[in-house]
């Protein structure tokens, strides 16, 4: 009995070091990323018993992947496969108004043609929550029906599902995207999204709470959970509005805040914790991360604690 | 024919990482630098028809400089020289109140021999623009000749000339400056300098719009344009004063903002655009320079119009 | 009028520095890689007004390309598509038993999709020399294509046609290699091929000798060269078999070694040099690429005579 | 059931990049390294069902050792501990005459402290092979009594026990470890040692054979394996002595070599394999490891293979 | 003669680059670190005679540290011993909520079992000032005696005794260090401290300038310098307060500062300065140092006078 | 007193990591180096008591210069200087056919216009041995007249003198070298001399056995030592032939290699060696700097005692 399971792409993530630009990088970084193993990291490193699966190369390339991810303690159960890329991302860091800069190249991953069969249902079906996000059905017609089976395995075995919606307008438009997500709705018990993809792929308008009031009646869902930027975050559920703000951070990573927050609001809901506590596990986690080089909230049960508390500040020793 | 034509001495710039000290330094970034070809890359960047020429060794050094310069996008058209060193210069970049401080090692350089039959003033001729700098004349006694010889040609055949006073401490007292300077500004059309700078070197005094105008009236040039610092720009041009604010950025290195802004008008103005629009593009480049490692303004038109149009910004995946 | 036009991709190639493995590599050096462009490279090094082409992805990474290549002094005249991806090779280096292990990311390159005609046929037109390798029609049906396309072109033109066998498995098999290839070489002056690829893809069998001759009368190639590792090359040209030693050298990155071999034996044959000296001048040249890290063959004519003459010895000082 | 558990401490290994001198180096680069866990990868990566366990201290220094050793695929069973620090071990890399020198600092790391009853005996009463090295009851009074223990209690529940004598000159004296270790032998079933070790610790004379059957007879071990550097190694088992000869290798770091043998001759045992496959199989893998940097040999089954089979040579694409 | 004697532990620091975790770091950045070897080299580069003395290992770790200091220009005078270790600290640095957290591994450092008569005590005796901190007898019982006879020989002979509280809470409880360290006051006459240590540690309270007088009253310290953090400075020194604000700084490393601020403040009531401008050259040195990587201010005495001049602001060239 | 003064310029050396081309470098390597500077270095290690003296720049690059020397445990005595450059060199390693490859930027440095009044002649005179190279003199006419007023000063004081050869193309001529250094020679106790330049620039021929004695005898050393590459070195002494092979060593590093020689046997007799164990230390010295990334010998006693005892071989742990 697994406490969650995920499934969704890992890419390697190529960056030129120190804000150099990438026509005229030497060297990149090199690091494991992706929304839903992102999740499984945090929720792991906050005491979830989690597991990450999808489909890999099998190749060093694939072996890469799953190598990062087991040194932060997460369990890989990927499906090798002979056919298929790894699919990568550069990103190019830069401060306004350059900005940061994502070129994806994930076309023909090796899980753009992952089918239900092939992967792990029954760890799904085992899990006390299953959790993927808006991307991972964006990456191929395969994957859009693997993702429809997927949620709709967990929802037949009493599997509560969790989904962030995630839009990425370098992979589809916000119709495409809607049109397909808003059909998987009926097998999500939890959705987070940014408010700005409420608004913008799902078309729903008014205040923060009046949307995610609006997305709970609409679709049905368990909880909504937006998330504000730098606002922070706000939860619809059993009716009532919680909101929790940001805490206070010094950025130098922002890639993957939100996933931070989503492992680490699951892993307090699995542990029983309630919403607001979970918004606060979540946001704290969140700021963390931005403290972080990569996509991945590389921290501790101790640390989030101390967020909270208001503790950890300055120099320790 | 070509759009424009910039001479000047380009430098080897060494600069410890990190902002180590000069003093206890064990690697150095390398990286070419110099206003002239600085302003030359971002104008072929931006669309212009450049080049750039000066005299470097005939050595690995030399030929480190225009790899460079080539891999940006530049003609380069150096004369090349068995007599005489590669300039560089060391920075060590630090915050207040340490400060950044630059050690100049350019003294006996290739460059400081030119003499203006060694350099193709044949493309000087052919070109819609001519472009140098305060720096070159004060390099040199040879040098200063040739600034004079250069300007001369270009006004002689019908070339328009931009000249930037780019006044350096560090090379020579205001009054020398100022008595070298002088004597060229009448073969300038554009002269662009820092408004501390026309104080300093050039005597001026009042409200920058007063200092514009007086420079405009005493040497009778086409267009002024005097840079601000963090309050833009501004401009006299056939009588009329144009403001242009500077853009927010956060800058990662400071050097060579001056030398993007000059780049960008030139381009636009060589583009057909007027004098506001060219403040303007100026303005956008030097933001985008800010936020990029190096002298040199690596940027795209579309990265401008970004700028300008208010997007670029935050993260795009 | 351009002495040598070569088309053929260009990769970013991707290596783990110090011989990590890439399953556990966090950084990646970067640098451009193509056998057409490293034979355009060394070529133009050598004296030779040499341009390369090929289709590239409109974006920081295709433009990563060439500036590299620009850095070398290469003229480039690329297609720019919006279509299509940057291909990548990674690459692990290793001494035996472990070994140099290459994985290929170039599927669905932008170059893939590239016909003659969008391609600048007229630069083959007027030139001199045309070369691509056996590595341009294993990419794509659509390169199978338009690579004949561009050898008839250049016969058609007067051009005279070089041809690289350079036999990937990692590509196609022998046996598809041997049917697309050999309809191609009535359009081939000069055939380079590796005595092992003749005998694995041709078919030929003998000795060196014999293969040389029995590939010339088959295929009735002008010129054919047999590259046969640490015995060094030998050409078969006018009834006649010339041998040339490798020179010998101290390996730091032995990939290129042949593309920099057939760079310079064209330069030299371009100069108006006969086949043996030009057999010298390769050998010469890829002697000095193995000192060299990279694909690329950043030489200097006075290098590769230094070679020759055997000096440049120990330390120079 | 586990197929293997390893007990011992790891270490973290800083080393001076690039031959640098510990004195004047600026920089270190850091692994996790330790003969029993490198043991543990080396059977992990090639098939076997291991598990590794010591006491680390709860910190970012304990847990990066569990990390790195996880991304390699090895499960890790430690016991956390509030007491006792992180044992390190600084490695200067050199050429002859220099030589590459090791300096521990090791002394009450966490480890020392481990006591049998603390550690997870369970998983050594359910596995098939237990092991550990002559290193661990060297490090402390409390790690010889343990080491009893735990040998004891892998005979007492029918597990075998393979131990590496290891001995290390800057550990204790010979005639220490002598009389430790041969206390140890009457519960240990396969001794491996270098040939060396078994003259200058055991004082067991004569040629190697003779060595080997001295070893066996008197201590009655089921299998002895000799190491005999580049020579190869030499096992007796069943009264018959097996040779197998050293692979050529070009050393990029020799450190765990010995480790790398081990962990594959266990492997290719528990999987089934005789006496002269095994030596095969850990000849093999320790030729790769030399090529590899770090103390683990980061190997797959197939590249063992082709070793084996002679194949991966050159440079494959 | 000499102006300046110190005397405490030097460790090797290592931190990981770039806000990485120590966790799942590769590199350490290596740099030599202590409060009193800080002390000495600031006052040193401002122009004090001053000598460190410490307890090291013979070893390369050892010679890692003096090579270090004597680069800044510093005398050292150590014992060498054949016991002990070289203590380290690991340093991961993070912004907000993260903060910077230190790991010390100190513990059986060759210094703490330093006693007196071992160490170059006439040094101390012929020196106009002695210096060490609350850090030194908190390391060891046998540095705690030796702590107060250093001090009691300096008082002895005649030379004035600085001391700086420097409470860390990862050595001692607030309790311990209390009573220890006001054992040792009756030989100290100038105390410097953070205010929050005088608080937390000495258990007096009420205003700044109150703690002040407190701490001079009770145990009749010539001079009393509260440390205040971003509110600068404060001394006591007969009878009177003089207050010294903190000259503004962008924060590289803040490590070192108070002991920056303490050297310089000797360095200039040495060459005769008041407290009053000791203060001010105190917080000037102090802003520097944190413009500037590693522990150490590596400063000279016109870029102090240039911070208390507010030159050496933006770029200077 | 003083064992040794030197007296010479010390350089910084930029280096390219990883055999890159300068042309194409990005970051550079950085150390102090020069012969004179070298032997100090080296001497020093080995338990002389030796002082180093030159003109430097009063900049953050001549405290570069020192403070690296002096991390090595050498007392420096520079005289700093307003005027002149700091200079520099450019250093391409490479394996053949390439070879290494140096570029001189050292016209112009302070040192070049040193009079001996300026330099601490005084030092020389206390001193029991003097030592410079040819490089003094070779690098202005300044310097030449210093060179010939130091030497005559140690002799005039009764200081030993000895003179290393050191001929450099890059330099000057054989011809202007043989007339400057041979007007030195009767100042010269000890030359020390590649055979090659004995040959090349003395024009002394015959066996490496004649050439010393025909040394000797036509300009009266007291001792001549030719070093002879991979043979070793010669010595002449009181009529008697000495000679010592090469320690077999792994070369990482060249440069210097004479210098460690020279410092080594220089140590030796100063500690009242005889010139063949003198010859002996040298070799070994210069075995173990060839390991050693730099152009200095950062050794100690017991390393070069290790050499000559053939002990310090393979792995000590």
């Amino acid at each position: 009995m697994t406490d969650l399971v995920t499934v969704g792409e890992t890419m390697l993530r190529l960056s030129p070091p120190d804000n150099e630009r990438l026509e005229t990088a030497t060297e990149l970084e090199l690091r494991a990323a992706g929304a839903e193993s992102n999740v499984a990291v945090a929720a792991t490193r906050l005491g979830t018993d989690a597991v990450w699966t999808s489909k890999l190369p099998d190749s060093p390339l694939g072996r890469r992947v799953t190598s990062e991810l087991e040194s932060y303690g997460l369990e890989t159960a990927p499906v090798w496969s002979d056919e298929g890329r790894q699919g990568t991302y550069y990103i190019e860091f830069a401060g306004e108004p350059r900005g940061t800069d994502v070129i994806y190249d994930r076309a023909n991953a090796a899980v753009t043609s992952a089918r239900a069969e092939e992967l792990p249902t029954g760890r799904i079906r085992e899990s006390e929550w299953f959790y993927t996000s808006g991307i991972t059905p964006a990456l191929s017609d395969t994957l859009e029906e693997t993702t429809e089976t997927l949620l709709w395995t967990a929802t037949d075995a009493g599997t509560k599902t969790a989904f962030d919606l995630n839009y990425r307008s370098k992979l589809w438009s916000p119709e495409a995207a809607r049109e397909t997500l808003t059909d998987l709705f009926e097998h999500v018990d939890v959705l987070v999204t940014a408010v700005r993809d409420a608004e913008n792929v799902l078309g729903v308008e008014g205040s923060d709470e009046a949307i995610a009031r609006e997305l709970a009646r609409t679709w049905e869902f368990e909880t909504v959970v937006l998330t504000l930027g730098a606002e922070g975050a706000l939860a619809h559920h059993d009716g009532e509005i919680t909101r929790q703000p940001a805490f206070e951070t010094e950025t130098h990573d922002p890639i993957g805040t939100g996933d931070a927050f989503v492992g680490a609001f699951l892993a307090e809901r699995i542990a029983g914790g309630d919403v607001a506590s979970a918004l606060e596990y979540g946001a704290a986690t969140a700021a963390l991360k931005r403290t972080i080089p990569g996509d991945i909230a590389i921290v501790t049960p101790d640390e989030v604690a101390g967020v909270i508390d208001a503790e950890g500040s300055g120099i320790s020793r």
